[in-house]
C-alpha cells in the first residue's frame, strides 16, 4: 500500500531540509557522515540518496506557527521546525543503540553501520545543534523556545527511562505505560506543534492551545504505532512483523491485555514471562491474546478519542490552516491502519 | 601527595553545586540517581557522598566573568559555570562508555554501574539541562552564552571522534593530534574562561581576550593530562598505572615519539603494532622510548609554553581576579606533576 503525503509534508520537508544540511555542515567529517547517512541522505558508501523522514514535526512546527502568529509578523518558524527535527533524530540514533535496534526507515540502523560510539556521538552532535540552530534564528523570541525545547528534552530522556525500566518489570499499571508513551512521543509532538508559536510571540493561551493540540495527537500517533508494532506490515513499517512482541516490549496494547483480567492477559503474561526467545507461533499466540483481551479495539478507540480531544484543542487560526493542521492529524493516524 | 585546592575552587564549587542539584532534581528518578551517582553525591545504592569534581571549569566561567564584568553590572555567571561544567560531565558519561573506561575519580565508571542505556540517558540529561539552565538565567546574553556552549559541544564532539578515529590509524600526525587536544579539552576550557564575559555583556576583544587564555590553558592542562596517563601516580589520577598506553591512546607524548624519527620511537610503533595485550614489561618499556625520543620533555615545555601564552591573552581587570586566575593555570599545571 503506498500512502499519499499531504503535501504540506513536502513544502516542510523543502523548507527546512537546506537548514538542517547546513547544520549538518558544521560537523567533522566523521560525524557528519552517520548524521548523512541516517537522515538517509548518503548510502553506507557516502553515495548521495534521496530519502528522509516524512518531516511530520517541522509540518507541525510551520502550520501552527502559520496558525499563531499576528498578522504582518515575520516568519521565524523554520530554524524550530528544523531545530525540532534535530532532536527527535538525536533520540532515534540514541534510542536505537540502548534498544539495539537493527532497522529503521528500511535501512540497517547507524550503529550497526558505523559503531555504536559513532551513532552515540552523532546523536549528542544533533542534539547540541538543536539549540545552535533555534539560537541562530532571527527571533527574538529564539531564547525562549530553545529553553521549552530543552526542556521536552528533558521529558523525552524520561519516557526512554521509564521504556527501559519496564523491560524489567513484570507489572507496568496501564497508567505507567501512558504516561511513557506521552513523555517519550507526544511530548515532543507538544512542542513541535507550540514552538513555532513561541518564535512568532503569540499570546500564552494561543501556546497553550497548540501545546494541548499536539499532546493529544501525539497521543493517538504513539497509539497507532503500537498497534502497527503488533499488526504493521512489514514492507510498510521497515520492521518485521511481531516485532515488538519479540522484543517484548511493554507497548500500550500490550499493558492494556495483561492489565485486563481476562484469560488471554494472563495467557500473554505466561508467554511474556518464558524464557528464551518465544517461537514464531507463540508470537502469533501472544498477538492474538492481545485482540481477544480487547486491547486492539480499546487501543483504536482510544486513539480516535486522542484525536477528537486534539481538534477541540485547537485555537482559532486562518481556516486554511486550521484544516491543513486537521488532515495532518487524520494523515497520521489513518496512515497505514 | 595530597595537593591543596585552590580556594576559589571551593568558591565555585559552593556557588555552583545548588544549580547543579536543583537542575539534575528536575529529571526521572532513573536517570537522576545515574547523575547523581556520576557527580560523587551518591554512593551506588543511593546514599548520600560528598564527593564531586574540582569545579576547574566554573571556577573559571566564575573569575572570568569577574574580571569582563563592567563595576556595578549584576552577576549572571553562575547559571553559566553550572551550565559548563554539565557539559563537562555529559562529555565524561559518553566517553567513558564509548572508550570502556572503567574507573573514574577513584570510582567505578557510571555505565558499569548501572549499565551503558542509563549512563548515555544520563549524558543526553546533562547536555539538555544545560541549555535549559543557561536559558533559564537572567541574564539578557543568556541566548548567546548558550549558543557559544552549543558550539563548542560542537567542537568537543568533534575531538572525541577524532579520538575514536585514531584507535583505528597507524599514523597520526603531531598537528593532527594537537587539534584533537584542542577540540576534545582546550575548546571547553576556552568557553568556561570566556562564557561568562558573554553573558556579562562584556567587549568584544575582551571575550576574545578570555577565549584566547582559556584554549592555551586548556593546551597546558590536556598536556599534563597526557603525562599523568603515562607517568601519573595511581593514587592520585585514579587510572591504573601506565592506563594510557595499555589502551594504546594516541596521545600527544606517545604521537610525538612515534613520529620523531628516533630509533625508540621506532621501537615504540613495533609495540603498537603488536596485536594482543601489552605486558606489563612492554608497557615499561614503551614508557621509557616516549622518555628516550624526548617526547616527555617537549611535552613539558610545550605545556610550560602554553602557560605563558595563556598568561600574555589574560585581558586587564581588577588585581585579585586576574591574580586568581594566573594562580588557577598554575595550579592545573603543577598539579601531581
Amino acid at each position: 500500500m503506498t500512502t499519499v503525503l499531504p503535501p504540506v509534508l513536502l513544502t516542510a520537508r523543502e523548507a527546512v531540509d537546506p537548514v538542517l544540511r547546513e547544520a549538518i555542515g558544521r560537523l567533522d567529517p566523521d560525524t557528519r557522515r552517520v548524521c548523512e547517512y541516517h537522515f538517509g541522505w548518503r548510502g553506507v558508501d557516502g553515495t548521495a540518496e534521496g530519502g528522509g523522514g516524512k518531516a511530520l514535526r517541522p509540518a507541525m512546527v510551520l502550520l501552527s506557527a502559520q496558525c499563531a502568529r499576528p498578522p504582518g509578523a515575520p516568519d521565524h518558524a523554520v530554524a524550530a521546525a528544523a531545530a525540532v527535527e534535530l532532536v527527535h533524530n538525536f533520540s532515534l540514533l540514541h534510542d536505537d543503540v540502548m534498544d539495539g535496534d537493527t532497522s529503521r526507515r528500511h535501512r540497517p540502523t547507524a550503529w550497526t553501520v558505523f559503531g555504536r560510539p559513532a551513532a552515540l556521538l552523532a546523536g549528542d552532535a544533533l542534539l547540541s545543534l538543536a539549540t545552535e540552530v533555534l539560537l541562530g534564528s532571527s527571533s527574538p523570541h529564539a531564547a525562549a523556545a530553545a529553553r521549552a525545547l530543552s526542556a521536552t528534552t528533558r521529558v523525552l530522556i524520561a519516557g526512554q527511562a521509564a521504556d527501559l525500566d519496564f523491560e524489567h518489570r513484570d507489572q507496568v499499571s496501564l497508567e505507567e505505560c501512558l504516561l511513557m508513551a506521552h513523555d517519550k512521543t507526544a511530548a515532543l509532538l507538544a512542542c513541535a506543534s507550540s514552538i513555532g508559536a513561541l518564535t512568532a510571540g503569540a499570546p500564552q493561551d494561543t501556546v497553550v492551545g497548540l501545546r494541548a493540540f499536539g499532546t493529544e495527537l501525539g497521543m493517538a500517533f504513539q497509539l497507532v504505532d503500537d498497534l502497527l508494532g503488533l499488526w504493521g506490515d512489514p514492507e510498510v513499517t521497515g520492521k518485521p512483523v511481531l516485532s515488538d512482541l519479540r522484543a517484548r516490549k511493554k507497548s500500550v496494547p500490550v499493558v492494556h491485555a495483561l492489565n485486563s483480567g481476562t484469560s488471554a492477559g494472563d495467557r500473554l503474561r505466561e508467554l511474556y514471562a518464558q524464557p528464551g526467545p518465544l517461537t514464531e507461533q507463540q508470537l502469533r499466540e501472544a498477538a492474538d491474546m492481545v485482540q481477544r483481551a480487547g486491547s486492539a479495539d480499546w487501543t483504536r478507540q482510544e486513539c480516535r478519542r486522542r484525536l477528537d480531544a486534539a481538534a477541540e484543542h485547537l485555537p482559532r487560526g486562518p481556516q486554511d490552516v486550521t484544516e491543513a493542521l486537521t488532515s495532518l492529524a487524520e494523515f497520521v493516524v489513518r496512515r497505514k491502519l
